[in-house]
């Protein structure tokens, strides 16, 4: 045998194996229900993850509402695109700055209950194969939502709905109810080596 | 003061510290050019928020390319959405199955290598804002391609071209190479709960 098809043979086994682990944890999951995520930490990539799986929804023209609990100064890419591409995406977006530009307590209080009525009413609607409640969790850690309440309405949504939570520092409630929690680390960021925000990929 | 006044002011206090501490960084970032981010982890969330950026970038009419290195066996939600709704991203996917379900080295490699030369097209032309290379890692990590040859294309770029490279395993080269390095990683995953993979939401 020839060292090349050693390593075709030894290739081969490797990938055999591998194929035969992955398979069986698939064949293993059976469930078919829609699935509860978590996207946490403090790294990039949390709520571009999220409109990522809303991209994936629209591709097999299921339908997606999008909840956001924090809005930044300018639109987004992702609002533009949605607002302009996307008019069968329910979007709903907390009407005021990020709360660090506020400040003010009680004004957040009231634009995140009022927020989260609509999101509410997602959760109750069969209909909505997806939904994202984008920057949840610091509604939840500012203690401007009921925790309780939220993970009630979480945990009671239509069985065949997926929910995508996004924020950092989702409490252990919340990942409690979730099936899938990603903790996104920063390992390192654009940021601090004095590279500006960019247009299309940071907002 | 009563409670109500002081939470109101601690709260102002605290937001205040908060914005201060972000509008420094921010100020500190003013190198304008196109970032490098590789999106790495056994976790959730890779490639979609990947495709999440590609619709940020379309939301402001930016120009972006998806190079696509490894094929499930169906359509995935991104793909049929592009196909059908984005025209105007340049979409090259490898032309192959998952290598573990190929097991055959030799034509993994061409295979690897033929999807190279379409990525080099992309990061050698200035017009796209942004090249998505989706799970070009494991080539690496493979050997199937030359990690050299790979990051000096990836580091040669045009100026104000961003690049995402996802996929587990990026190996130091490329955290090097990159600007802001997320690693996901996985609390948790829906699959060993015995949960199905959702359409919309894992593909």
């Amino acid at each position: 045998m020839t060292d090349k098809e050693q390593k075709q043979r030894l290739h081969k086994k490797k990938m055999e194996k591998l194929k035969s682990s992955v398979d069986s944890s698939i064949a293993a999951a059976n469930a078919e229900r829609g699935v509860s995520i978590l996207l946490t930490g403090n790294g990039k990539g949390k709520s571009s993850s999220a409109f990522g799986m809303v991209i994936r929804t629209l591709g097999y023209s299921l339908r997606a509402g999008v909840v956001q609990f924090i809005k930044g100064e300018q639109l987004s890419g992702e609002e533009l695109y949605i607002r302009d591409r996307c008019p069968e995406v329910t979007f709903y977006q907390i009407g005021t700055g990020f709360t660090w530009d506020t400040q003010d307590r009680s004004g957040d209080i009231s634009a995140a209950i009022r927020t989260w009525k609509e999101a509410a009413k997602m959760l109750g609607d069969p209909s909505y194969n997806l939904v994202v409640l984008d920057e949840l969790t610091y509604m939840l850690s500012f203690k401007y939502l009921d925790e309780g309440e939220v993970i009630k309405a979480l945990t009671n949504r239509p069985k065949g709905q997926s929910v995508i939570v996004t924020g950092r520092g989702g409490g252990s409630a919340l990942i409690d109810w979730a099936d899938t929690v990603s903790d996104i680390k920063d390992v390192k960021h654009a940021y601090n080596s004095g590279i500006k925000a960019r247009k299309g990929v940071d907002y």
